[in-house]
């Protein structure tokens, strides 16, 4: 090769987009402490307490609760690959990006799949889901709790009966709503979730806790046929994170020691508190955009609080507004995805970004990016 | 849940086992660096880079070289489910747990799979291949090229002319190889490879760089049947790490910070260097050991230098001496698997913890814990 390439020196970044979202120094400095081998008995106490911990943000007590050795994604085929086995049936609500992409890990697990489709930005409800699933039964039913690429939120809890109709586990995508938005699992019936730690726990990409209800986890003591991956079969993975400790994979150390400290800072917080904060500048927000005259994608009371969508007004380029942004303020904020490309912006106000401050500069920082754009508009403030 | 957990506080040890490795303060100072969106213009000038480092480490100019946002494990399945189909055959040599395991993740995949057993401690050679192939076609040959269970070492260039006779693609595990022994996948004929970040490259463990030839990249284009796992899917991790930049999953940034400077280091040291220097330490540490009185596992033209697994003498237990490291010098080596469980002890000396001085630790160490057990060796020195 050529020359060797300098050091890694990240420009400083104000993350307001859907995700990663700004990690706080504590989280970046627990990355750096002293790798230690993954069955050295100091590091299995990290392991058990960063357990302990995401089951009180997850709201559950269950027993298989850890984050796996992957972003999201690889939770969410993790959550599926491990309660489908191939011919099952299973209903997935469709939203967004990620109710789709469930959609697809699904077929590709050998699940016969059925959507119900919804319109983008709107929440997936039990009379949407009753009427795709016909009367007929299904293995699982799938849902996305905070849908990422719209903003809009699905109330889990009211799905709960819809799955025991269908004979149905619950399987919901948490990714944006962990640490940001009410996680009940047990209260709500969840068989099987999983999340990622770059929304709200403020946590760099890189884990994807999962939960598994004890029914769900029984379904996988029953099954028929090998979990297809062997990387994510829970089975194995849970041996390591559990009694057992028996060798599975090397699990990504470091990456668990900003987990757990993030987990410390959400939980030192209070979660009544954090959400409590997310709320607030999620409506502090909203207000400024509306007072600029900009239109919100999703209605009032289905909005996430820690992801606003906004209208892309006509005739404004949409990319030279974030441009703009990162170039100018060293702002982030994010476009969007599928049918919403180019018809939105995804503007993230998650973790330790959740702030009015940073409301109040995003909002400014907009108004400044469509003014260069010779749109006149009203003031945030 | 209860009061909360301290932040992590890792004890130092010296990590002289199968790995992770010791990892160097200037990859754990950039882990550290301020976080990235995975969509930033800065982040993809710093994937480019990693991409040409890895292609150096790996010895090829292959366009599909990029880290997997998992594991090595991650990386095998990457490997196999994306080379692949449902019914096709595979050959796999299996010489240690991570032969055996490759074709565990084979039988995953939906392939009808052959193995070539060998010895563990022996290398994987052309003969025993073809005996076990019995003059079939093959869609894959799958090998380890140095097996962390045992410390063997095998010929992988010499297996190509078998690949060829088989009609099938060469898949090879580099997991505790790269960075430190040579690695040439062009020069062997290798069509995908895969490792790790946590063994002689002296990162944290959470990714693994994989590599797919010309030919499999084809293969990968005509595939019939879409790959089983989504968030492997080499096609759509391509789009990400390619020209196109398209969104997949939210890339592990801060450990991408970490296998950046990982790899600056080792191409700084020059890889020859580097190379020369795990041989020359290797056979210090077997020379200590030897004058112990112990016995290593692999024959000496099979060993491998970042790894040496030595018997553990009759009458000793084992998993005492290991405590005994850990708690009286804080150093961790590892125990053997599977069959080798109890038998050997395996130590590492990979990537950073690559020095003379290590060598004289360990040794020094072993002598003093066989010696609490009442066991008179030789001097190591």
């Amino acid at each position: 090769m050529n020359a060797l390439p300098k050091s890694v020196a990240p420009p400083l970044r104000l993350l307001l987009g859907p995700g990663p979202s700004p990690v706080d120094p504590r989280v970046l400095d627990a990355l750096s402490r002293p790798t230690l081998g993954h069955l050295d008995p100091a590091f299995l106490a990290i392991m058990d307490e960063i357990r302990d911990m995401l089951r009180a943000v997850l709201g559950t007590e269950n027993e298989l609760t850890f984050p796996m050795s992957g972003t999201g994604s690889a939770g969410m085929e993790t959550c599926l690959v491990n309660t489908l086995e191939p011919g099952d049936r299973v209903l997935v609500g469709v939203n967004g990006v990620f109710g789709a992409r469930m959609a697809e890990v699904a077929r590709r697990a050998g699940a016969r799949v059925s959507t119900a489709e919804v319109e983008w930005g709107r929440p997936v409800t039990a009379d949407v889901l009753r009427e795709a699933a016909r009367g007929e039964s299904f293995k699982a039913l799938c849902v996305v709790h905070a849908e990422t690429s719209t903003g809009a939120l699905t109330d889990v809890a009211a799905l709960r009966p819809v799955a025991d109709e269908l004979g149905a586990l619950l399987v919901v995508d948490c990714v944006t709503s962990l640490g940001g938005l009410p996680v009940e699992l047990d209260a709500w019936g969840v068989d099987a979730a999983y999340s990622g730690t770059q929304k709200c726990l403020s946590c760099p990409p890189g884990l994807s806790p999962v939960s598994l209800s004890a029914r769900a986890q029984a379904g996988l003591a029953a099954r028929k046929h090998p979990v297809q991956s062997w990387y994510l079969d829970l089975s194995l993975v849970g041996s390591y994170w559990g009694g057992e400790r028996a060798y599975h994979h090397t699990a990504p150390i470091n990456m668990l020691y900003g987990l757990h400290e993030a987990l410390r800072i959400a939980l030192e917080e209070g979660l009544a508190t954090r959400y409590a904060r997310h709320a607030s500048v999620a409506r502090s927000l909203a207000a400024r955009l509306e007072a600029m005259g900009l239109e919100l994608l999703v209605a009032p009371e289905h909005r996430l609080a820690p992801l606003t969508s906004v209208r892309v007004p006509a005739g404004v380029d949409e990319a030279r507004v974030r441009r703009f942004l990162l170039e100018r303020h060293a702002i982030e904020i994010g476009g969007g995805l599928g049918p919403l490309k180019g018809a939105i912006w995804r503007i993230g106000l998650m973790g330790s970004g959740a702030t009015e401050a940073n409301a109040e500069r995003v909002s400014t920082a907009l108004s400044e990016a469509l003014a260069e754009q010779g749109r006149s508009v009203g003031s945030p403030d």
